[in-house]
C-alpha cells in the first residue's frame, strides 16, 4: 500500500510517477482472494514439465498424466458420433445434402437451424437461450422426474454450469457487515464455489461431509454450521453437489428430503449442482433430483422452497467440456427477480450457440425408432460402463495401500482418498500445505498431476487428493500403481 | 425493505414466514442497477409482437425487423464458407477424409485439433486459450501493426469481447467512498460498459463525444470530466470504442495520440475496444490501432502506458456472434497482476473452444497460394462492400428527412441519428423517456425495432436512436423509408 501512496503523492506533486496504474496493491482485493486449485500452482508446474519434456529434458517419465481435472476427451474418450454429426451439420449446412449423414441427425440439425436467427448458429440467440431448446430441456426434466412439470420459461441456458452457478450466486449476494449474505457449501467442495464467493465478497459457511460415513451429509452438521454463522452473517443459501465433487458420493432420497426440510426451516435458497446426474455407478445408488423430491414432498414444500438446479454438457457420457454448454432450472423464483435475472444475462448477450445446440442433443437424444439410436446407445453405454469399472478399480486398488483410505466412488468422476502423512513430511513441507508438498513431489517424480485436498477443503489434520477416474482402464491401472508405490516410498522416506 | 424486516421478525419468532428468500428488496442491489438497452424493454415487446404475429394477430406489418442489434447472420448475411468448413471438420473429424473439403481447410482443422486435448474440441483448453491460437493472434497483430511485436503470453482468448472487457474492469475496481475506482466512458457509449460498472459498483465518469464534429473526441472534454470526477472518486481507467458504437465514427491518428498522452498524464489504464477494426467505410478514414500509435510514440509511452485492446469474431466481415469468440491483448501489465488475471479466468475453466477455433481462422485466413483464397476473398469483399454502400445510403436518406440529422457512418455497423421531437410528444411521453416513447410507437406501428438513444446516453435535451445498417440493401431501403415516413407522421401528430 505504501508504495502506491508514494506514487500518488508523486503524481499529485507533479513528480515523475513510476508506479503501475494497476498493481497487486491496488487491484480488486476480492479477485486477489480468489483461489482455484483445479488449475492452480500444481497445474502450472505440470504444464512447465510438459514443455521441458518436449525440449528434451530427461525425466523419470515420458509424459505428464493430468488426472487433476474431469476432462474426458483430453483423457482419450472419443466424442459421441451422433452429437458431432449434428454439430457439423449445424456449422456447415451444405452437408445437409450429404448421404453420409443419417436422417435423424439431419432432422435435428434442421430443427436447431430453424430456431436460429437467419438459420445460422452464428446469430445471437435470445439471452435465456433458444426457445425450442429450452422446451426440449423442460421435456427432458419432466421425463427424468416422472412427469413433474417443467416450464421452459424457468430454464436458463448458460456457458457451462459454472456460468449459471456464478450468476445465481451473484443475484443472491447483498448486505454489509453482519448482514452480508452467507452461503453454505460442503467441505470438501468444488472450488468454483469458494472462488465465486470470494469474488462476490460473500461469506462462506462451511458444513463438513462425514468421511467415515462415505461422505454423507448430516443435518445436525448443517444446523451447527448455520447456527454458528448467524452470529456474524445472514445465511441465505445452501449449495449441494450431488453426485459429489470431489467426493463421489450419491445422496440418498432421505438425505435430500432432510436437506429440503432444512432449507425451508432455515429460509434458505437451495442450489442443487446436479451436473453428474448420469454418473452413478455403485449398486444400490440412484440419482434423485432435488426437484423431484421437492415435488413429492407435497405443496407445503413444492410451492415454497426456492431452488435452482444446474446441469452441464461437460460430464456424464458425453464429456463435451470445450463447448461450454449447460442450463439451470429455477423453481419458485419471485417473478420480479426472474425479470432481473433475465436482464442480467442479457448483458452478455447469449450463451455460445454451438453449446446450446449440443445441449439440445443431450436432452433430446436419438429414439429407438431412429437410425442413430443403436450406435448412440452403444457408445453411451460403453463410456458409462467403463467409468463404472474404473470407479470400482480405483477404490479397490487404493484401499490395498497402507496409509491410503478411499471411500467408494458411487458417482461423478473423482476419488478423494485420505492419505496419512508422516509427521516428518508435515514438518518438512514448511511454507507449503503438506498435501501440496506431497502432490508436487508426486508430479516431479512420477509425472502424475493430482489436486491436493487442501484445494477443496478438508477437516484440519486430515490430508487428501482428488484424482479423476477418467484415464483409459490400462492407463488408470498404471496411474493407481504409480501413486501406490509413491505413497509407500514417501512414507518410508519421511519415517 | 420493511416487508423484508417483517418476514425476518416473523421467522425469528417462529411465525409462519411467507416472504421469498430472494426478492426485489433483498437481491444484489448492484444487479438491480444494471441496465442494458440493447436487449431491454423494447426488445421484449418486439419478441411479444413476433409471437402475436405467429398466432395470427393482425398488425400493419407482417414481420418485426430487429435493427436493434449488430447481428449480421440474423439479418440474412451468409456465413463465410471457409470458416464453416473448418468448424465442421473440427466438430466431426471423420470428414477429414471427405474430398468435398479443400486441403487448406483440412490443414487448418488438423492444426487446431492437434492443439486440443485428446485432439478434440470437446476438451477444455488452457484458461488463457489454446497456445497455438494465441500465437496466431500475436502474428495477426504484428502484421496489422507493421511489425510491432506482440507476445502470445499477453493474449487472453475470451467468450466474446464482452467477457474480456468485464474481466478487465473487474480487475481494476477497488476502494470505497471517494477512493472508489472511476472509469471514464464516452457518451454515447455501448451499454455493456455502464452495465458492468453498475454490477461492480464502480463510478461511471461520462465524457461527451462532440456530435457537431462527427462524434469526435475532444481532449478538453476528457480533462473536464476527469477533473470533476477527482472530487468524488479515483479515476483509474479510460475506455475508448473505436470505430465507435453506437456512433460509427473512426478516430484520427492525432486523436488517438492525444488520448494516449492524456492517459499517461492522468495515470489511467487504457481500454481500447477495437472490435470494429475491419469495419471502416468512409473515404479518408483508416483504422489506427491504439497499440500501434502507442509504440510509434516512442519508449516514453510504449514502455509505460498500461493498456488492453479487445477484438471479437462477432463483427467485421464474419459476424459470427453466436460462437462467442474474442480476445484481449494486455500491454505493460504488471506481471503480478497478469498472474492474478490468469488465475481469475481459470475459475471459468476456458472460453468455448469452437469460438477459439473460429478466432484462429479469422486471424489466420486463407493465403493467396491456398485453394480457399479466392472464394474467401470474394465473400469477404462482398460483405464489406455491401456494408460500405449501406453506410452511405443510411446517412444520405436520413439527412433528407426534416427533424433527423445523421453523421456519416464512417465505420462499425450503426447509425445514431439525432431526432427532433415536438414538445407535445415529450410531454405526452410522461413516465417514459421521450425517445423510448418514440421507438415504442415506431415498433407498434411499423414493426421496426430500434434502441432509444437514452440507452446509450446522450446530452440532455437531445434525442437519438441506434439502428444497425445490417439489413440487406433492399430491406434497409425499406426500413429507412418507413422510419422517415414515421418520423414525419410523428412530428405532425404532436405539432
Amino acid at each position: 500500500m505504501c508504495l502506491n501512496l508514494l506514487f500518488r503523492f508523486q503524481a499529485a506533486n507533479g513528480l515523475p510517477c513510476r508506479g503501475k496504474v494497476l498493481n497487486l496493491d491496488n487491484m480488486n482485493p476480492n479477485v486477489r482472494r480468489v483461489e482455484y486449485a483445479v488449475r492452480g500452482a500444481i497445474v502450472q508446474r505440470a504444464l512447465q514439465i510438459d514443455k521441458e519434456l518436449k525440449e528434451g529434458v530427461k525425466k523419470p517419465f515420458t509424459e505428464v498424466i493430468k488426472a487433476n481435472i474431469g476432462d474426458a476427451h483430453a483423457m482419450g474418450q472419443k466424442p459421441i458420433t451422433f452429437l458431432r454429426q449434428v454439430l457439423a451439420l449445424c456449422a456447415y449446412p451444405d452437408l445437409l445434402d450429404d448421404n453420409k449423414f443419417p436422417d435423424d441427425s439431419k432432422q435435428r440439425a434442421r430443427r436447431i437451424l430453424e430456431a436460429c436467427g437467419g438459420h445460422s448458429i452464428g446469430a445471437y440467440s435470445s439471452s435465456q437461450g433458444i426457445e425450442c431448446i429450452r422446451q426440449d430441456v423442460a421435456r427432458y426434466i419432466e421425463k427424468r422426474d416422472d412427469g413433474i412439470s417443467s416450464d421452459p420459461d424457468n430454464i436458463y441456458l448458460a456457458t457451462g454450469a459454472s456460468d449459471a452457478i456464478v450468476t445465481m450466486l451473484k443475484l443472491l449476494v447483498c448486505g454489509k457487515g453482519r448482514d452480508r449474505t452467507g452461503v453454505m457449501i460442503s467441505i470438501p467442495q468444488y472450488p468454483l464455489y469458494s472462488a465465486a464467493l470470494a469474488d462476490l465478497a460473500a461469506v462462506q459457511i462451511n458444513y463438513y461431509l462425514d468421511e467415515d460415513k462415505c461422505w454423507s451429509l448430516d443435518i445436525a452438521e448443517l444446523k451447527r454450521a448455520v447456527t454458528a454463522a448467524r452470529q456474524h452473517c445472514n445465511p441465505r443459501v445452501i449449495c449441494i453437489i450431488n453426485p459429489g465433487n470431489p467426493t463421489g458420493q450419491v445422496q440418498s432420497r432421505q438425505c435430500i428430503e432432510d436437506v429440503i426440510r432444512f432449507a425451508k426451516e432455515e429460509h434458505l435458497f437451495l442450489m442443487a449442482d446436479e451436473v453428474y446426474q448420469d454418473n452413478v455407478y455403485a449398486e444400490g445408488c440412484k440419482f434423485h433430483s432435488f426437484k423431484r423430491v421437492l415435488f413429492e414432498m407435497g405443496p407445503e414444500y413444492s410451492t415454497t422452497v426456492e431452488m435452482a438446479s444446474f446441469h452441464s454438457t461437460s460430464k456424464c457420457y458425453m464429456g463435451e467440456c470445450g463447448f461450454r454448454g449447460g442450463y439451470m432450472e429455477v423453481i419458485n423464483m419471485d417473478p420480479e427477480v426472474k425479470a432481473q435475472l433475465t436482464k442480467l444475462v442479457s448483458v452478455r448477450l447469449c450463451p455460445p450457440v454451438p453449446g446450446q445446440a449440443l445441449l439440445d442433443l443431450v436432452v433430446n437424444p436419438p429414439q429407438p425408432d431412429e437410425p442413430s439410436y443403436d450406435k448412440f446407445m452403444k457408445e453411451r453405454t460403453a463410456v458409462l460402463a467403463a467409468l463404472a469399472e474404473k470407479a470400482g478399480l480405483t477404490e479397490q486398488i487404493f484401499n490395498t495401500v497402507p496409509g491410503i483410505t478411499c471411500n467408494p466412488v458411487q458417482g461423478a468422476m473423482y476419488t478423494f482418498p485420505r492419505i496419512t502423512l508422516p509427521q516428518k513430511a508435515i514438518d518438512k513441507a514448511e511454507g507449503q500445505v503438506p498435501d501440496m508438498f506431497y502432490c508436487m513431489k508426486l508430479l516431479e517424480e512420477e509425472g502424475i498431476c493430482l489436486v491436493p485436498g487442501s484445494g477443496f477443503g478438508q477437516r484440519e489434520g486430515t490430508f487428501h487428493f482428488r484424482m479423476t477416474i477418467l484415464p483409459p482402464t490400462e492407463k488408470l491401472k498404471f496411474v493407481l500403481q504409480k501413486i501406490s508405490d509413491f505413497h509407500i516410498r514417501f512414507t518410508q522416506e519421511f519415517s
